[in-house]
């Protein structure tokens, strides 16, 4: 049976990029903290897929850290500075919210010796979310409200919408490799110039004494890769291909299951990111009656699957209980054509209207 | 320049196995947390690794926690309970040293309530420390001594000598794939069934809960490969022509530079390791002027390469500042061939008359 990969947010097929750029550094021997040869071609190549992250995400080489994923990442802040509390927006991933939440999401304003942490778009939803230094130039809390610090979870926004971490005014970003299309298993921490952390692992003395560990120097060779691809797709305005047939989706969608809800559907998106919600028909039981018809889609970001029934971002944004455990996540990538798109709506009208004559 | 690569316990090359098992593994879309198909073969590959794993350290599947390395397992322990002090060996490895130590090496008894945490074989010299638990079945500070827990690190022993966890008295194991012949930047952290510790890292709930964040396939894919292929490669006595080899270079060396120290010759050593000394001829110095010459060789462990002069791990063992500063680690692996040996003894040897001459 053919399969249809409409799963994106969950993770990305390996780019040819990524897999040509792992395949060459199998080649290198050498550990990047040997100091003869063998070690020192490690090491540039640890250095030149720095230089292509960094582009990808509009910083300086020195502020990107490599780690094992952004999870790793988040985990590397879950305590700033002593005494410092980390307030976290309530539709961010798991990462961020389990590591972070010393407190939620304050509804106060704050004063300062604090950090937000939020997610720039929502994996579930594709939503994004303003940074707060973007609105008007002033934090939404106030005048006297200034955070101190300022944590993006932008690993659902690289390379998908326009994004530079040097004008976003954050101070730290998170960011997974295999979103974009490299590996999974790594990503990166973001530090803004100047600003200090400690170490989560120390030993070795690795990415500049922050990050211990010998470096998984074939992975960060296909982050690089994808990285620079990923960007030179957004330039070429792949996602504007991707974002007509995310709206191709819905349309057909709506045609044919008038009740739907397209979450945030008018304000501002991903352009790969459809999550709709059929009341009453389950997540969880469409995406298993979706892969058994060949489709791979999501109920919820992959990392929840099978954890939770209703969906923690769409409570906070609002629905009810059978509401939010009736949303279906569908994430295209560039590679996504018209034919899957229509193939998918045409087998997912079938079974609501199943769906809907059992209910009936 | 032909190269000659003597620093596998730097970083051993990738083996075939694991190459073939990561491209392959390059070719799985899905998201091993993800339900659906592709998501349930992603799992299904890690799966089989942590099988492999298993099998090659000698425990269940279940008491391998996969990790971005040792250092990070070694991270995972650092507080293994509340007021419970762990121990560190003093010729342990910095990702332990630095991790866990909360107190040097007892010498006095130690009461329960603790954590032994050594290194079964030294990645400097290659001396292999029978772990406390099989001295007679005592642990070596008395009968009122018994720590609570063992922590292993059998990162450099793994493939090389006989080890399995089940019989080994240990509690915890933490190891790297890169040192057997898988990829940099992937390893694990082995818990003895029974023992709870806490997650270092919470969010997804990946690895039984003990380590969130997307995993990384094609590393583990490889990791699960290399461990197979090691496996069969020490049954299949492989590492008794290494040691030969090893023992080869070493005559070669002692005959023509007779006041070289052989550090741990004639005890229970590694089978690939050769680490000498040359007083007076700076380690450092030796690894440059080898490595000019196409051999590729360490003064040390990769990890505290240009970071210090003289070994912590010799100094413990007793050897003065000059001696500890004039070490060279030549470690072998299944590809070293005679002629590298003997190759590499010949220009040692001239390179050392040139230094004596010097020095006289």
């Amino acid at each position: 049976m053919t399969r249809t990969y409409l799963d994106y947010n969950a993770t990305a097929p390996l780019r040819d990029e990524a897999r040509a750029a792992m395949v060459a550094a199998m080649d290198l021997v050498g550990n990047p903290s040997s100091v003869h040869a063998e070690g020192r071609a490690a090491k540039a190549l640890v250095e030149n897929a720095r230089a292509q992250v960094a582009a990808a995400v509009g910083c300086a080489p020195s502020e990107v850290i490599f780690t094992s994923g952004a999870t790793e990442a988040a985990q590397m802040l879950a305590h700033p500075r002593p005494g410092h509390d980390v307030f976290v927006q309530d539709t961010a991933h798991d990462a961020l919210f389990s590591h972070l939440k010393l407190s939620d999401w304050p509804e106060r304003p704050l004063g300062p010796g604090h950090t937000l942490a939020m997610g720039l778009a929502n994996s579930e939803t594709g939503v994004i979310t303003q940074p707060p230094e973007q609105i008007d130039g002033q934090w939404p809390y106030g005048d006297t409200a200034r955070a101190d610090w300022l944590l993006l979870d932008v690993t659902q926004a690289v390379g998908r919408i326009p994004f530079a971490f040097s004008w976003s005014g954050a101070d730290f970003a998170i960011l997974s490799a295999h979103k974009l299309g490299g590996p999974k298993g790594v990503g990166a921490l973001i530090v803004r110039q100047g600003v200090d952390i400690d170490p989560l692992t120390t030993g070795g003395g690795q990415e500049m004494g922050r990050r211990s560990g010998t470096e998984n120097v074939i992975g960060i060779a296909g982050f690089g890769a994808a990285a620079e691809a990923a960007a030179r797709d957004l330039a070429d305005g792949a996602w504007d291909r991707v974002a007509k047939l995310r709206d191709m989706l819905e349309d057909a969608i709506a045609t044919g299951a008038n009740n739907t809800i397209f979450v945030g559907k008018g304000g501002p998106r991903l352009p790969n990111t459809s999550c709709f919600v059929a009341p009453g028909w389950k997540g969880e039981t469409q995406v298993m009656q979706m892969d058994l018809a060949g489709f791979a889609v999501s109920a919820g970001s992959a990392c929840s699957s099978g954890k939770v029934r209703a969906s923690r971002v769409l409570r906070a944004m609002g629905f009810d209980d059978i509401a939010a455990a009736s949303a279906l996540r569908v994430s295209l990538g560039t590679a996504t054509t018209e034919d899957d798109i229509l193939r998918f709506a045409e087998t997912w009208l079938a079974k609501y209207m199943k769906f809907r004559a059992r209910a009936a």
